[in-house]
């Protein structure tokens, strides 16, 4: 083939320029490729706990129904089944401790693959490149891989035990306003339940200010708050908080990601927005662009099993089985970081994950002493450092996300024992 | 609550400003609320025809094995279940009747939430806005919508029965070329099977000559072909041409886009994509900021399916079942068409549409005379208008797409018909 211009480069476009890969991907592979590897680095749920009997249950009955079986197998529409909408208002409805003010309609629930997807069509419909996100410090890195895709910037909040610190909020906006950027911020970002990565949670007070604030700085524009509920359900001990939304009077600030990914199954893959009524109609067309709605399949298996009442009695035996694979990682980590002079972690009550402090100093980036030291050790973390945004506060370098969801609870205590050596040799050599 | 700017409002993304409604989404609700209204709209698949009895066979397989049961409702890697990439790939060099020169690896398939995601991973990658993609025309009109979402520009191309006009494609990339907009070429699109909305499909010769200017003409960076072969299994009689990627020897030009939507079930939602190795990052990068993974569960179904030898047999009864509904569209077309001056349409050999020519002059628009005469006789269309790019060749204002998948053969006879009848008004009233 003799084309002239076989050679011509390819042109990619700016917004893949922006794209890079999330680095999680990269450790999920290792994790999946290299099975005598003990990660403790995945957000994977516990194959264990998988709901395989519910919905081998749900496809019979639905298949089994002509009508049902068809319209499961069939096109739906662009927001997702009414009626799997309608149980999903219902239910956020009846989980709040304090009224809904302006409770949202069926119309302001949009249903989504996974609660990633609904935040990248929040994403994709506030920001513009150079916009700005404030989020929790540490956050959720996905997000920040979504936000880099559009061009878009987090601004890390300086963040306690309790979440999101509402004085240091208001103080960065202010900065923000003085340098003129103002303008630039369309968001804040937070993951109030059982947080990812740190597992904290925050409180109702520090909520209610965050939405008071982003009200407040609402002058040139909306600032919405956005928040992912996504580990809501994996509630171990302790009260269950109203969500954000119930702080948001007007209906028209708060945006909350919710998903069964964690409370169910990754990969069936449904999540859902309950979006102030002005996004309902950005999103959906931008959703109608990308994939012209989620499968109907997946959907019909949700619906089904919601309607059944089994969700419940499943989240009930996940608790069952996550609560003590949490005590067992804290256990551990009394047990094994407890000795070690300068290693902290959190305790939360409920989510996936704690978050580790190293000494200062020791970097536990892939480049860094400990990383490869822990492979040595035959185990995997998240290096903290994908979870801080590119501005605000400075990067932790030696923090660590570290999940309990898959591991027994054998290998949770032999996981954190493997780490804890490959800290001490890290700081024997110093290096 | 008495927060100041309650009142600010809402700024949305230039993205959001870009993004149109899919016009289709309206006229697939309309469909769906008013089952009396006779739908030859909807790009639905047959109801009958749906795999209800294969898809409760494999969910009841995968869940009764418990290792396959929990890897289905677990996450997944981003590009896809690995045994499905395989089989999918295997079946595309098999399907080719030429031999595939640089055969694609596993690598360079990437499954999808059906074949539009793809189509909008590959236009996120390459355009960057005011780029061009140069379209047959008319042109599928989703794919229309994901150009418009990134701010790209859909250009129609002179087509005719055979697909897209090679000389007329040379001609208007001279013509672009001498406007210096050469640079902003990224594309040429293309459905080469059973067209979307025509019915018609490109032969070959005229394929290796798209593939031969394409290359010719990537002179600033690299134009690529995206052959959207949603329909290739949808072929009731004549021969089976190679697909689009047999005509590019150095590989690095065609994408293919393919789809389980049509073939099998559109609520399980895979599609792929074979790409040139160099997009294969970029799209999956995408992908993993959008979704993190298409639903897993969808694809151990599909794998299950193609590994059963069951989608073939499947592919078979389809087409025992729309065969006879396009030969009774065909007659219906011959029958009441025939006799009014000025209508003429495509004679398809596969897919689910005709494309109808009405008397010059007779605007087939939501707005004009037939469209509402059209509802009133008791059926739907879609009327052709959408189907154009804003550039290039003008649109038709004269022209419909109308589809025999999901109706009976009975119903096809009533609303081609009730669609005469429409015509016939329209052109007595002469508004």
């Amino acid at each position: 083939m003799s084309i002239s211009a076989m050679t011509s480069p390819y042109s990619s476009s700016k917004r893949a320029k922006m794209a890079a890969g999330q680095p999680i991907s990269a450790l999920m592979t290792q994790a999946l490729e290299n099975a005598d590897l003990l990660s403790l680095a995945a957000g994977f749920v516990d194959e264990a706990t998988l709901p395989t009997t519910v919905v081998r249950q749900a496809c019979a009955e639905i298949m089994a129904d002509q009508r049902a079986a068809r319209a499961a197998l069939q096109y739906g529409s662009t927001p997702g089944i009414p009626k799997l909408r309608s149980m999903l208002l219902e239910r956020f409805l009846g989980e709040q401790s304090v009224p809904v003010a302006n409770a949202p309609s069926v119309d302001q629930v949009v249903v989504t693959a996974g609660s990633n997807q609904l935040l990248h069509l929040i994403v994709e419909s506030l920001l513009d490149p150079g916009d700005i996100v404030l989020c929790t410090e540490p956050t959720y890195f996905v997000f920040l891989g979504i936000l880099a895709n559009v061009g878009g910037r987090g601004q890390g909040v300086a963040t306690d035990e309790h979440g999101m610190i509402p004085d240091s909020l208001d103080e960065q906006l202010k900065r923000i306003d003085a340098a003129g950027e103002l303008g630039h911020v369309k968001a804040i970002y937070l993951v109030p339940y059982f947080d990812n990565p740190q597992g904290i949670t925050t409180t109702p007070d520090r909520l209610a200010r965050i939405v008071e604030i982003a009200k407040r700085w609402s002058i040139k524009h909306k600032i919405h708050v956005i928040a992912d509920e996504a580990y809501r359900e994996l509630r171990y001990e302790g009260p269950d908080y109203p969500s954000t939304r119930c702080y948001d009077e007007d209906g028209d600030t708060v945006i909350v990601a919710g998903t069964f990914s964690k409370s169910f199954s990754p990969g069936i893959r449904v999540g859902w927005g309950v979006l102030p009524s002005h996004l309902v109609d950005p999103v959906c067309e931008q959703k109608g662009n990308i994939d012209f709605g989620s499968p109907n399949f997946s959907q019909a298996i949700m619906t089904y099993v919601l309607e059944q009442g089994q969700f419940d009695d499943h989240v009930d035996g996940l608790l069952a089985g996550y609560a003590p694979k949490l005590q067992a990682m804290l256990d551990s980590a009394d047990e094994f970081f407890g000795p070690i002079e300068g290693v902290t972690w959190t305790r939360p009550s409920g989510g996936l994950y704690i978050w580790a402090r190293m000494p200062t100093g020791l970097d536990t980036g892939p480049e860094g002493p400990l990383f490869r030291r822990a492979i040595q050790e035959g185990m995997l973390y998240v290096p903290g450092q994908y979870c801080f945004p590119g501005e605000g506060e400075p990067v932790q370098l030696n923090t660590m996300r570290l999940s309990f969801g898959v591991q027994t609870i054998a290998r949770i205590r032999q996981g954190m024992q493997a780490l804890s050596r490959a800290i001490c040799e890290a700081q024997a050599a110093g290096d």
